[in-house]
């Protein structure tokens, strides 16, 4: 018998976070501060949508505690204030302190994904100060709850420290998360704000304050006094579902018959195209859809893959930046001289709609230079780490050959991306970068490629203007000249008057006195 | 009573990652086939390890459906075995068929990190084709287990859809994993390769087959005959333990006072630093350790950072790769004109031990370029994605200013960095990019600078004797035309023998001829 020197251990999701906080963006006490901004006013955003408000959020920073020494500890308060729906009193604990509890599973646009972001937030708040959290909210305007909250991490459980319900005489209803945490403010400061920048371009309909740790208050005003229409939740697209979304329709259907399953459970399939889809999967349309094999079912998807006259999916479950908005915001921020905006048609991805928006700005307040200011946004959350490791990255250095559109090596270029999706592939849990899906990779191709042209359109009319001004500026000097010259040749005393020809061509008094001037 | 539009709910941890498989590195079909390659292979050098036996890993790819439609499906079959220590047989569909199940939780250096790889790689294959997984194992030389699973997302719980027990006439021992899954190979190919080649790098002691589904085979051969000394568990390092990790030490430990807790369960902590770490939190030496309150666990952990003399971790958890033998494989594989290796004294982060590994090569193979070649390993892991994201990269382009180094714009450098550590802080569950954790961050900086002085001091020799070389070749070429001269004016027949002054001055035989060369 030989010994197996190997212990076997199943640990639970909040423990697989604690472990592991890096893969959620949790690695140092600077990016750990902006990455728990991030997460509440995100959750203050998707709670003041789904009630149809028009968001107010107030985000208070104060240092606890201060160490002069080196290695020592810095700890922060951290205050976020919504007037959102709230959280039900009953489901406050499961909600922030447990992992992969949350109400952002449903199909359609969210900024949270992972029913993970507050909780992590009080778990690294938790682990670096030994601190409860408090959260109070009011789904009624009339009861408050008020929760002290800490985890177990083992059991992924929360710890109910003290339960309070509160009086609520003016009719409040949001949520407040305040917590303590580790943090260094110092370093992640400009992050921290552009963050808040960006997130007021994309969401004009919010109201949002900050008030730092050193006294300043950081506003950014409503623009808009429109709720954006809240995303609804569809049927999922054929195109790109696979063996276990199925496999689930299945088991939940009501329907009996593969085609009527097919026309009820997915969206942009009527009659005719399920009926398709069935022959091509070598199927009969009256089949049992429980009764399905495993090697059916594999026909079935595989069908799905190669019909390829689906419709696009259906983007209301979407709620995308739009053309015009996105122009307002970077006109309003980067002043430039040219901007152009795409906004592609919904696709789709996984049977998860898209929706690619992007920009080019040239000029303005943009700083030139030999790399590309890249602007990304996803569901509305400006992302601002990781930038290389980003699909809108990979696109813009290599998919794009700026030279091809009269871009100079150090350029003025600012670009901006937006997908929006019921489901974006990010590439982490902190949500910070989004993978190289071939679908979404060729959506931002073709809409930065259409920017592009446009861009070079204008270039060339830039650079034919400046031709022609060279043009009219050597006419302006020469012209005179040459008619000098050719009257003294001929023994003319006067020589003939050049202006109605140098009007004509498009000389101007200006180019006139221009030359004169670089004459004298 | 107003109502509330969200739903909230419960997810398993393998659903988790069912919905967000690109965090995990399964983004395309090219890039899951990397992965899962990956992951196996890294179970099996961690299994052949943890029982001191030389690794011996087959791997197979084979296609089983090639598609000739656009968007049509390509099936493969991946198929690896080792012969490693084998996972005992009741534990195998927990192992293969459960996420966040696994050995690898333990308190030192291995590959394996989440417990989450290999069932990632069998839930995907699942996913794609809809196909269960064969595992079949020994531990023992005597009974072979043999299952067909597959993964209950849902529940996070395997379904066994057959079991075997098979007859062992040759004493077998190791473990066959075999599962389809959709990939592309065309795309993934160099990746695969690059990968396996950089493994056997810093696993000379493994031999490595791959035959490919185009039926070539690459042998990576064991260079080594010794199996590396297995990485040992330890206690932890008290710089940087969490509040989680004391509380859990707390209530695992067997001594009641502080002082005897301390010295019982930490590494590195004797006596008189017991003694002084409780005073420094303001504690008393023989306080009921389980009676301790949060603030007081907190003003420990605060000592604990302040503290400032602990001896330097126990590296005995960790197998870093050797200066020798990361000089042996940079040598073989881009034989350069300089290199210069750098290992680390073990430092730590988070209470983990670190060994921190660096080299420079410089000339030889390497493509001149204005990109900087970058090669990284973590813990005896090739890391070929996401390079722009890594701790390295930032290091490598940010915090060393190359020009500082006498090193061209466009030069042929080769930088190498390895990370061993009981715990790699990886941005990512897909293990591609590790986070800039600033222990990390400032022991690369230190190792890279120290190679880069060192190259430094190489390019200013090689400076030095081009300079040299020109000066010697100035005196070859005018030092005979002086004397002549000289001889002339003054009247000589014949100028002085200038030779013994040339080789005074280091001038040879082939200074000369190569003047004259240049001359005629």
């Amino acid at each position: 018998m030989v010994e197996t020197p190997v212990k076997f251990e199943q640990i639970s999701p909040s423990e697989f976070f604690y472990r592991n906080r890096d893969i959620a963006g949790f690695s140092s006490p600077a990016r750990s501060l902006y990455m728990s901004i991030r997460e509440l006013v995100e959750n203050s955003l998707d709670g003041a949508e789904a009630g149809r408000i028009l968001p107010e959020i107030l985000v208070e920073l104060s240092q606890e505690k201060a160490s002069d020494e080196e290695g020592g500890v810095n700890v922060f308060r951290l205050r976020v204030e919504d007037n959102g729906i709230g959280v039900p009193g009953d489901k406050i604990p499961l909600a922030f302190a447990t992992v992969l509890y949350g109400s952002k599973y449903g199909y359609r646009q969210s900024r949270g994904t992972f029913g993970l972001g507050g909780t992590m937030a009080l778990l690294y708040g938790q682990i670096t100060t030994n601190k409860p959290a408090t959260v109070i909210s009011s789904t009624d305007g009339k009861t408050i709850h008020r929760y002290e909250l800490m985890i177990d991490v083992v059991e992924n459980k929360p710890r109910i420290i003290s339960y309070q319900e509160l009086k609520n005489p003016r009719g409040w209803r949001g949520t407040i998360v305040n917590f303590y945490l580790e943090a260094d403010y110092t370093t992640s400061r400009p992050k921290i704000l552009e963050y808040f920048r960006n997130t007021a371009i994309v969401n004009p309909h919010a109201s949002i304050t900050f008030v730092d740790s050193r006294g300043r208050l950081y506003h950014y005003p409503r623009v808009v006094e429109k709720v954006p229409e809240p995303p609804r939740e569809a049927k999922p697209h054929p195109v790109g579902v696979d063996v276990e979304t199925i496999t689930r329709l299945i088991a939940s259907a009501s329907a009996r018959s593969l085609a009527a399953f097919l026309q009820a459970s997915f969206q942009k399939v009527g009659r005719k195209t399920a009926l398709e889809v069935v022959e091509m999967a070598g199927l009969k349309p009256d089949m049992n859809v429980r009764k399905l094999t495993h090697e059916q079912v594999t026909a079935l998807i595989d069908a799905f893959k190669r019909y390829g006259k689906f419709r696009p999916p259906d983007p209301s479950p979407l709620s995308p930046i739009g053309a015009e908005f996105l122009e307002t915001g970077i006109r309003s921020l980067l002043k430039p001289d040219f901007i152009h905006v795409v906004s592609r048609e919904p696709s789709s991805y996984g049977g998860h709609p898209v929706v690619v928006e992007a920009a080019i700005a040239y000029g303005g307040l943009i700083e030139p230079s030999e790399t590309i200011h890249l602007y990304r946004f996803a569901n509305k959350i400006p992302l601002l780490y990781d930038e290389r490791a980003d699909v809108s990255w990979k696109v813009v250095s290599e998919k794009i050959d700026w030279s091809n559109y009269k871009v100079p090596k150090i350029a003025p270029l600012a670009v901006f991306t937006s997908i929006c999706s019921t489901k974006i592939p990010y590439k982490t849990v902190g949500k910070e970068a989004i993978a190289d899906r071939p679908e979404i990779e060729r959506e931002l191709t073709i809409a930065l490629r259409e920017c592009a042209r446009n861009l070079k359109a204008y270039l060339s009319r830039i650079e034919k203007r400046e031709a022609r001004e060279k043009r009219l500026g050597i006419y302006a000097k020469y012209l005179p000249k040459i008619a000098e010259f050719s009257a003294a040749t001929a023994g003319l005393k006067k020589p003939p008057d050049v202006n109605s020809l140098l009007k004509k061509l498009g000389v101007t008094e200006e180019h006139i006195e221009a030359e004169r001037a670089a004459e004298a």
